[in-house]
């Protein structure tokens, strides 16, 4: 057995990295996010977002279970309340579990929440086509935007 | 908080399982399979397969880590050595990582191996569409299959 | 195999949970904490602390990956910059690796964070023992203080 | 975000690794081990045991999930199924839960089976020590013992 190099710990000063652009497919209403960390073994990765008031997060499954905090704002899980759904406010703490199936996520407010994701989401995009968004392609595109 | 429950031990005498038939969307040539173990927290399954020689495994991509042992036979991944693939033989540990994507996997021999996998596979079938088998999808399958 | 339970999502909204105090044999100065979540199957927990500035916690051993944001004030983590440790300070997203090993982490003003823990903490106490705190140990003794 | 090292695939030709002896402190009877792959990311190790006819493994603690597969023998946990333990026979698959507390593992026949552990054991040794093993320490150990 090869001698395996020891992970290594991280520390992102988040206040000074830019925003960018969420890929326009996968939202509408001008997302931002920022990538904070990937752990590539168990395909990890934790996103901050920033979503403007009415922006919409298309349809989604979670392959792994994916943990978040809203900083600020509200999102509308599943339709809201009125529909058997949830509002997730600002100061709340969020658990997806594995194979949640996310309608549209509606944000009732300038929104900032962090999401640590495990394994992919799979994205139904208007046409129906599924398209899966991994921690790779999700580092990929982060390289290619802050370069 | 809710108090959650404590997670369970569980054991399986494997070869008093019947094999069943692996999805044919996924393969040809007769693969069977016993659905061992899911773990849904993480959306983990653990799977034994008997692969008659000269099955193939359809291509697919691993969107988690996935262990596995051969107990017999001969896997041919990516082509084998001649096209900078690998032999996985009898009494072999295998390792493939997070985001491996595999061409059609072929049996050279009769062979049967244990496969642990984090998160769901992406199989592309022969039209090129993409599916995805979670955790979920195979333990439906599976209780179906011995019910 | 039996039929498992689907994993759950939840919610909780953090500003309507009471603090409560974290055990004294791990810190000095005060520190507060609310538990978010458990995931027992890989047992994980997530905790927001609250650490009043001058308080300090334990040496301690992290024996699963740790991801964290600082919601206010300054962690300082291994000696501080001078001694080749770090600061974390508001906005600052962390990761500390399997296996980290730290000093005295101290606060050099009030400071609130959120911390993801997989597996146990080996805290290390003043007279030399080692001490493991668990998932299931957090959760008893948070169950034990909100009731 | 620093570009990060994607996940390698591994295998290993089992059969062609030399046994090693596994720490006297945890067990008697002359336990022989094979480490097949660490996972640093979540401390997850992997490791094929030989425990002869008689054999023990000292009582432990499990922190994260445990999934095993007997290839040849039979285990007797925690004080087999007349005092509500279990045997593990050949053929048999094993998953003991986070926070599993295993008494004496005692060896009915010569016993052959692998088992990936998830984080660290606890092992509790003769005169009530409790020891840590990490995945980590499974590794120096290892490379020592093989060069």
């Amino acid at each position: 057995m090869m001698q395996v190099q020891k992970p290594q710990d991280a520390y992102v000063q988040v206040n000074e990295v830019q925003w960018q652009d969420f890929p326009s497919d996968f939202h509408s209403g001008g997302v931002k996010w920022k990538l904070l960390h990937v752990s590539p073994e168990f395909g990890i990765w934790t996103v901050l977002f920033y979503c403007p008031s009415g922006s919409i997060l298309a349809p989604h499954i979670h392959h792994g279970p994916a943990e978040g905090y809203v900083f600020d704002g509200i999102l509308e899980l599943r339709g809201g309340p009125e529909n058997g759904g949830a509002l997730c406010i600002k100061d709340g703490f969020l658990y997806e579990a594995t194979g949640a199936e996310h309608d549209e996520t509606k944000m009732l407010a300038d929104t900032t929440f962090i999401l640590q994701m495990v394994g992919p989401l799979t994205w139904i995009l208007p046409d129906g086509r599924q398209v899966n968004q991994t921690w790779s392609d999700a580092e990929e595109l982060w390289n290619k935007q802050i370069n």
